[in-house]
């Protein structure tokens, strides 16, 4: 067994520096000394709902360098640079796995913390620490000219957005709206607006209407201010909910077109849906969570291709508290990550 | 002021015969004699609902002969079979009703009873009646060859289900299941069917499979039995939700494949829905209600070069209120159509 250093939840807001676990390598694994992790909602959301005997390492969206493999391992060699997300195993062989969604695996993909493991059934810890050991199928090259501090959040928040863009066809002359400017939200601008997608944000103040601008959108629709949204009714092809905490919909449902599709991405709760809003036309509602293997390297070859990763704020590791309070304010702009150097 | 006979609610279990009045033709009005009046849930639940001061006439869903045209008229003459749906007229110079879905008419298409006549504020009295008056422009010819009885529940129940059918694209080679085998549900199954796509109707019981395979599905999905819905697991990639009461949707949506939608037509009021049933294969929700006047005439166009029509238990109209009760107890395959002669 080996062992390396991470943040453990203590309670539910504090993390502890401790020595954690990392298994010997299996023939298709690799270890990846990580550098960079973005601190992600969810990473909130499992601190603040831990249970005390719960052993919770979160970090879900990091890079890092690799530093050994395993015997069949082909695609990595050590010095690599390396990316990692949310999911680390799949079955592999039900029809989402066969179809390269190894994101709604059957039997539910290994989740890169609080997951189980399949073949030693413990439970997975996360990227909030200094060395992780995973299969070389569920690790990415991290593309030349992306920097690693910044194209950590591509991991996940990149990733999740990158799904329903994807999915729905966003492409040139489609209007997409992105409501909720935090994390995932100023990906999705950036990269709708790079698919060619005219952007715009959907936010509760206008304060945010420059940023909304500097990262690609063309104007911000005001939530807050009815003139705003009725002069979007029934606007955006796609409208993409990136909104973290529970919400009313139906606000949102009345700016997308007829036929058009509302994803949500942000918060993973019970909805609850006026069918009327759908009804009065033919509106979708849909969600989807991170991507497959092979959109997740589809996504970071288009980002390379367009320069485009996350707008960070980089906090040494031992300021992870700090971190999640600040995020829990939404006082950032638009991803902390975290610098694990300091558990050298 | 012209007068006909029709039924009105008293209270909210019975239907009394009375003098109602229709006005007199506008000049792009026709008068139609009311021969056949398909007896619809929404008619259950508007006089379930009744107050006992509304006016409240139902029924929309019918078929008569032209007695009557205004001057401005010209689709029409007298004596021409013609076919009326749910809606009876809409602003016409919205984006909804520019479109050719007037069925989403942003002021609110004027609906066949219940509704609010956009010239002289009356409120509308539906098709439980001997005559009807209405723009020309939300009458249809009906073809030659559908039987004016069965054809009448194309009119909303047909429509109905032709909507989200036509809007998703379904044709050979798609795998479609129907939810609920009713008024709407077998004329989702005869059309379905008719397009080239697989059918399955997915029901309570094994019952009605006998007769889903006569209305043209290949077999049935029991609900009920965990063994026949897990076999089920992600096939269709639509699904038509016809249950007309509240019900969870969940066991329906994991019937749904990767990517599908699943149209809820049936019940219209709040729905709860667990994020992640849409997640785990970016499934979609929709909604849709009748069609617009383009789509209602294509309908009408398909199901008599198919010769589809519903299967129908004809009763003269003095027998409305057993038709409500039987319908509300789930008693009729598959459409109860008042004759309205017996009103002469």
């Amino acid at each position: 067994m080996r062992s390396t250093t991470g943040w453990q939840a203590e309670g539910t807001t504090k993390l502890r520096e401790v020595q954690i676990p990392r298994r010997d390598l299996r023939r298709d694994d690799i270890a990846v000394r990580v550098d960079h992790c973005g601190v992600c909602h969810t990473d909130l959301h499992a601190v603040r709902g831990h249970k005390g005997d719960d052993l919770l390492v979160p970090g879900h969206e990091f890079t890092g360098v690799v530093i050994e493999t395993g015997p069949d391992v082909t695609a990595f060699r050590a010095g690599d640079p390396v990316a990692v997300g949310n999911i680390v195993d799949s079955c592999g062989v039900c029809s989402m796995c066969v179809a390269g969604q190894e994101n709604y695996c059957r039997e539910f993909p290994v989740l890169t913390y609080g997951g189980t493991d399949r073949h030693d059934g413990t439970t997975t810890l996360g990227g909030f620490s200094r060395e992780y050991v995973v299969r070389e199928k569920f690790a990415y090259p991290l593309p030349p000219g992306l920097d690693p501090a910044a194209a950590a959040p591509l991991m996940c928040a990149g990733i999740t957005v990158w799904e329903p863009l994807r999915a729905l066809g966003v492409g040139p002359g489609m209007r997409v709206a992105v409501a909720g400017l935090g994390g995932l939200g100023h990906l999705a601008v950036k990269i709708a607006a790079a698919m060619g997608a005219e952007v715009s944000v959907v936010s509760r103040s206008a304060d945010r209407a420059s940023d909304a601008m500097r990262l690609g959108a063309r104007d911000v629709v005001v939530s807050t201010d009815p003139d705003s949204t009725a002069a979007s009714r029934d606007r955006f092809d796609v409208l993409i909910d990136t909104i973290p905490v529970p919400h009313d919909i139906s606000p949102y449902l009345s700016l997308v077109a007829m036929d058009g599709t509302l994803s949500q991405v942000g918060h993973l709760g019970t909805m609850t849906v006026e069918t009327m809003d759908l009804l009065l036309g033919r509106k979708k509602l849909t969600s989807s969570g991170s991507g497959g293997l092979a959109a997740t390297a589809e996504m970071l070859e288009f980002c390379a291709a367009h320069g485009i990763t996350a707008d960070v704020e980089v906090l040494p590791s031992a300021r992870v508290t700090e971190a999640l309070d600040r995020l829990e304010r939404g006082d950032v702009r638009y991803r902390f990550v975290l610098d694990l150097s300091d558990l050298d």
